[in-house]
C-alpha cells in the first residue's frame, strides 16, 4: 500500500563545496508561497548545495522582502518567469493551488517539474486535473508532515524536514523521471519519502493530523466561550500547553485543509465522537475498571510511539 | 473570587547552607506516595533546604527504594510514623487518599499540618471531612498545576514547580497559620500560590486541564481501533505529537480524575461536543468564511495565551 524509501540523501547529504564541477540537483528552483514550508525547502536545499538559484512569488511584497533579507531566495518573480524554472514548489493553502496552477500552464517549460506541499492530495489532484489539462503529467503531489504553529518566512529553517515523512502521490501520468526528481529533492533535504494514493494519504492524515487539529481548535472555541476564559488560562499548564499548541496555526490554511479533506475528516470525527459518548457514559455510570481499562490501551499505543 | 501571592520565596529562595542557624520550614515531612508530585515536592524543598528530614510512605517497595537512592527521601516509615511529621504531604491518586487519611488519624500529631497535591479538590475535601472528623481542621487542600506524562520517583525534579500555579483551597476550620506552613512551603519551591474555593477549582481545572487529558485519551482510543493504527502512527508528526502527549499519563490517576471530578467535567465535555457539531455542519454546508472566523477567534486566543 505504501512504499518506504531510504532517507539517506544520494548525494548532497553534506554541503557540495567540495565537488563544485557536480551540477546541483535543481539548478533554478521556484518557490511559490515563500513561507513555512517553501522557505524551508529552499533553506533545506541550500543547506546542501542542492539548488543553484531560488526564485520567490508571493502576493505579500513584504513577505517576500523578508525571504530575500533572510536569504531564503534570491530574488522575487513573476509566476510567468516561475513557471519556466527546473522545479516549482507550490507552497500556499491548498485552496488557493488551483487558480496559480492556472496561471502557470500557459508558460510552463518543457522540462519542468510541478510539485506542490499541500497537506490534502485528492482535492490538489483534482484540481490540478481541471487546470493543466496534459500538463497534469508534470506535477507530482507531495506533502512534507512536518509543520510548525509558527508561519511566515521567519519560521523557515533548513532543518525542518530532517527525519520526518514527505509522502509523494505520484499520478499514473508522470513520467518515473519527474517523480525521481521529486523525490531526490526531499531526500536531499534529510526527509524519509514514502509513496501511497491520494485516498490513502488524505485518509490517513486525516486521522493522525486533521482530526488532532479540528479537535484543538474546537477545544479552544470552546474555552473561548466562557466569560471568565482569561481567568481559567491562569491555571492552564504544560499539559494545555501542549495539547493546544496546534490550536495556533494559521487559521487560513486549516480552513482549506478542513474543507478539502472533509469527508474524510468528519468520518474519523464521527468515531471520535462516539469515543466521547463512551467516556461520557462510564463517568455518568462511575465504571472505574472499564475506564481505566480505556486509558490503559490509549497509554499503551501512545508510549509505544516514537517521532 | 481568588487571590493571588508573591511567588518570591519569602525565605528559602536559595540554598541556606549560609545561614546554619536558621530551623528549616519543615523540620520532618512525610510524603506519601513517592511519585511525580511527592518525589518533586521533597526534591524541591531540599533544594533550598527547608527541609530536615524526609520520610517516605508507599505500597510499592521497589518505588521506595529507588526514592532512597535518588536522594527524594531519607527512609521510608510506617504511615503511623508519618503521621507524626510536621507536614504530611498526600501525593496519591486521589482515590487512595480517604483510606488513608482514615490510617492516618489515630496517629496524627498535635502540630501536624497535612496537604495534598490531588488534581480535584471537592471530593478530596469530602472524603476529608468523612475521614478525619474534627481533625479536618488540620487538613490544608492543595493541587500544584504542574506535571508530566511521566511518573514514579524517576520523574521527580526540583524545578517542577517553579513559576506554576498552585492552588490552595483552605477550609473554614484551617487555623491561618496552618494555611501559611503551606504557602510558604509551596513558595520555596518557586511556585506561585492562590487561594479559591474548591468548586471553583474544580471547574476551571476540568476546563483547562481534565478536558484536554479527556479528549487526548480519547482521541488515541479511537485511532487504536483502526485495525491499521500503526500504518497510520508512521504519518504522525509533531503536531500530534505535542497533542496527544497527555494520553501517556498515569491511567490509574486519571480514571480517579475522571470520576473525582465527572460532574463537572461531563459539564466541559457536553460544551465541547457541542462545538465538534458546529464544526461538522460548518464542515458539511463547505461554509469556508464562519470557518475561518471560528478557527481565527481560537487562534486569536492560543497565541495570546503564556505558560
Amino acid at each position: 500500500m505504501s512504499k518506504s524509501l531510504s532517507n539517506r540523501p544520494a548525494q548532497g547529504g553534506n554541503k557540495r563545496s567540495g565537488r563544485p564541477s557536480e551540477p546541483p540537483l535543481i539548478p533554478v528552483l521556484a518557490v511559490v508561497g515563500v513561507g513555512l514550508i517553501g522557505g524551508s525547502f529552499a533553506a533545506a536545499l541550500r543547506q546542501v548545495g542542492q539548488v543553484g538559484q531560488v526564485l520567490g512569488v508571493g502576493r505579500d511584497a513584504t513577505a517576500l522582502a523578508r525571504a530575500c533579507d533572510l536569504r531564503l531566495i534570491d530574488r522575487s518573480c513573476t509566476l510567468a518567469e516561475a513557471a519556466r524554472a527546473d522545479v516549482i514548489m507550490l507552497a500556499t493553502p491548498v485552496g488557493a493551488m488551483p487558480e496559480l496552477m492556472r496561471e502557470l500552464l500557459p508558460h510552463l517549460g518543457a522540462n519542468t517539474v510541478l510539485t506542490d506541499g499541500g497537506s490534502t492530495k485528492q482535492d490538489v489532484v483534482e484540481a490540478a486535473r481541471g487546470a493543466l489539462g496534459e500538463a497534469i503529467a508534470r506535477f507530482v503531489p507531495g506533502h512534507p508532515v512536518a509543520g510548525s504553529e509558527l508561519s511566515g518566512p521567519e519560521a523557515a529553517r533548513p532543518d525542518l524536514f530532517l527525519g520526518r515523512q514527505v509522502v509523494l502521490t505520484p499520478l499514473p501520468e508522470n513520467p518515473p523521471e519527474l517523480v525521481q526528481r521529486v523525490r531526490q529533492a526531499w531526500l536531499a533535504c534529510g526527509a524519509h519519502v514514502t509513496e501511497m494514493s491520494p485516498v490513502q494519504h488524505d485518509d490517513w492524515l486525516a486521522s493522525v493530523s486533521h482530526l488532532p487539529h479540528l479537535l484543538a481548535y474546537a477545544y479552544i472555541a470552546q474555552l473561548a466561550e466562557h466569560p471568565d476564559a482569561q481567568d481559567r488560562l491562569r491555571y492552564a499548564g504544560s499539559g494545555f500547553r501542549d495539547f493546544s499548541r496546534i490550536a495556533a496555526a494559521s487559521p487560513e490554511m486549516w480552513r482549506d485543509i478542513l474543507l478539502a479533506n472533509r469527508t474524510q475528516i468528519r468520518q474519523e470525527l464521527n468515531r471520535l465522537q462516539e469515543q466521547l459518548r463512551r467516556f461520557d457514559r462510564l463517568m455518568e455510570a462511575g465504571d472505574a475498571e472499564q475506564l481505566e481499562t480505556i486509558l490503559a490501551q490509549a497509554v499503551e499505543l501512545r508510549r509505544g510511539w516514537r517521532l
